[in-house]
């Protein structure tokens, strides 16, 4: 194994224990003292970001990239006021989840307890290097992060600034470990920890995600893709049903809980379609339909791909269906279970999308755009789930923590 | 992708939706006229198990496996009560985990679901095929089961059971999958299915468990793998103590949640070692000690491997050490994070142990047989997780689904 990464590792792993101990108080200090040495020295950060910058531009990086990867006084100051809400939440470390005599005996609680090692791999936002920290050891676990090559230098000065704060607070700064070799096999090699590490979150793009599902060997909460429906029922309100599609499809675009597919009902297409259509130009959002579509506006035709694709982009793919039972097949069959969400006044058909459409949130009468842990009122968010095992859609805190059995007897023996 | 798994997936993700929607009375009448099949058809299943017994005592099969392979009219009637029992407990479908209206006026429920299709991967047992069908089946998933080449015609057997069965209860038989082909391609090809499998549960030894895990590309739960530790602190009572020992390490041997390992304090080893080897000597019981032990017992010298070892076997290794903190280090140093166990009076070394020992089930003044889902008071066990993701210990129901969320709004966008 590449001698960073063990070491890496090991000092996880030797940490994590003392971080499991440390009190409400000791983390909330911690957080306010890291938020406030990032505004201290931002003069420092800033200048190791300006080198990641004008690397980025040297290799021709494109405007999108840059702007993510780019720290400014304000967006620093915005992190601090992350990691003080992150302190304020309640620490659900500790909670009793269960308390319970079993029939043999056993006296049975089971504990809320940190998953112990995180690894968080991701890519251009420096900003993520703080924001996994912060709800990695809110949760009383210890974080290991591999950030985008392009980013190293200020992923660099915000570990070192994170660690100076741990330490002016007696707290071990290996609670945040950043893996600086930026060769990709070490990521490969990352993903195969298994003994180091318990649970492992990729942050980024769709191959990023694909990537860590097929090789890593560590448990992985799958986050992010977003081919997210919407679908008009014959009953829905057209006007409120306009407002939503525009706000799922053009709020903002490059976002997983972005609308990518309408689904209508047949029996409105004449009298919807023109008006979402007007709409849809004004925005500058290109249609891509199904025959039926074709044959009431002009839009571009859609291809099987286009189903199933996230475009991240203003554009918008359409289908038509005779009832919500073919809506249902239909979106079961191209979602990534993100979010799905049926516009009806019938309360039958709401109820019947909802209960057998697969996705981690199904909305009635909603923009999709809600799915957000901020939005739920969980208070922070590390991502969001589109796996069924451990946690599904939007994750807080408490998804970042495992449990355990404590049990109590009096030198009882199996019989 | 070899085509039987493709159809077998196809066929899975076809019936999961149905599966969802049976109510718990459908499901339990199914449970019992499978219990009820499997009884009146005892004579066709036994008669294909004696098919894969001639070809294990041809192949050279040991009497250990050959027992775990015959089924007999009591066996087959031992399944029926457990699928019975299955069937009377309570259904955890359709729970509502939490109901809130957040800020934004959404109104949000968490409400337990089936996780779709689980997979199970196991080894010669034929009752499993039974057993994992009806927990899956009880939390409305679909199964495709994957078992040992050696038990193929009992698997087959049971199987064809279940579905005129579930056939006769007008439930779609795909409910049950067994994948035929005996080739361990196929069974590497069926741990990528991550299209069409939502959970891959091993089943199996060590080797099995490890080939999964690094393997499968389907979230996938770790179960089984027990080196357990009971550490006799200075203050136990040491006649308790020894019936514990004893029980933890003799009263089944081949199982995850015996004892391999004692850790005992250095104040007492010179009182109670010499007891505990007359004790462990009636059983045959083989004792490698370390350093210190031998200074006081004859026993066979441990290596550094010895105190990484499940030994599932009539072997225990002993470590001296200092006080409590010396027995959570060694303990969190070899741990498989099953279950692990303080003897002690002193309530202080006790807490520092349930808290600081990074195991699924920590004890004070147990066995470490315990660890069992019926014993937890569960109804029904599924494995033995070791890992910290989704589940932790003993699985029963409840850990074989996942959560949706269902959100309603009144045509609500995000601001």
């Amino acid at each position: 194994m590449n001698e960073e990464l063990k070491d890496i590792g090991l000092r996880a792993c030797r940490v994590k224990y003392e971080l499991q101990k440390l009190t409400t108080e000791d983390k909330n200090k911690a957080l306010y003292e890291v938020a406030d040495l990032l505004i201290a020295r931002a003069d420092v950060i800033l200048a190791e970001n300006e080198k990641d910058l004008a690397n980025g531009r040297e290799k021709g990086m494109n405007e999108g990239l840059l702007d993510r990867l780019t720290l400014t006084k304000e967006r620093i100051q915005g992190i601090a006021v992350s990691l003080r809400q992150v302190a304020d939440l309640p620490d659900p470390v500790g909670e009793v989840l269960d308390d319970y005599t079993a029939k043999n005996g056993l006296h049975i609680i089971k504990k809320r307890v940190p998953m112990g090692v995180i690894g968080i791999i991701y890519e251009s936002r420096p900003n993520v290097t703080a924001d996994a920290f912060s709800l990695c050891f809110k949760t009383g676990n210890a974080v290991i992060l591999k950030g985008g090559s392009d980013a190293i230098h200020s992923n660099t000065a915000i570990e070192n600034v994170i660690r100076a704060a741990l330490s002016a607070c007696s707290i071990p700064e290996d609670a945040i470990l950043l893996i600086k070799s930026t060769d990709r096999e070490v990521t490969r090699e990352f993903m195969k920890m298994k003994e180091y590490v318990d649970l492992l979150i990729p942050r980024g793009g769709a191959g990023l995600i694909r990537s860590v599902v097929e090789n890593s060997t560590i448990p992985v909460i799958e986050t992010g893709t977003g081919n997210c429906h919407i679908f008009v029922d014959e009953s829905a309100d057209q006007q409120k049903a306009l407002e939503i599609i525009l706000n799922a499809k053009t709020q903002r675009i490059g976002v997983c809980n972005a609308c990518e597919s309408l689904v209508i009902h047949r029996n409105i297409e004449k009298e919807f379609l023109p008006k979402l259509k007007k709409a849809l130009d004004e925005k500058q959002v290109e249609v891509r339909g199904d025959k039926e579509t074709m044959d009431v506006i002009d839009c571009v035709p859609a291809t099987e791909e286009d189903f199933g694709t996230e475009y991240l982009a203003l554009i918008l793919s359409v289908k038509t269906v005779g009832d919500v039972r073919e809506a249902i097949d239909h979106i079961n069959r191209y979602t990534t279970h993100h979010s799905e969400s049926i516009l009806t006044e019938d309360p039958g058909n709401a109820e019947m999308f909802l209960n057998e459409v697969d996705a981690a949130c199904v909305y009635h009468n909603c923009s999709t755009r809600f799915t957000d842990g901020f939005e739920f009122g969980l208070g922070a968010e590390i991502g969001i789930s589109t796996q069924k095992l451990h946690a599904r859609g939007p994750m807080g805190l408490k998804e970042l923590t495992s449990y355990k059995y404590v049990i109590d007897g009096d030198y009882l023996v199996r019989s």
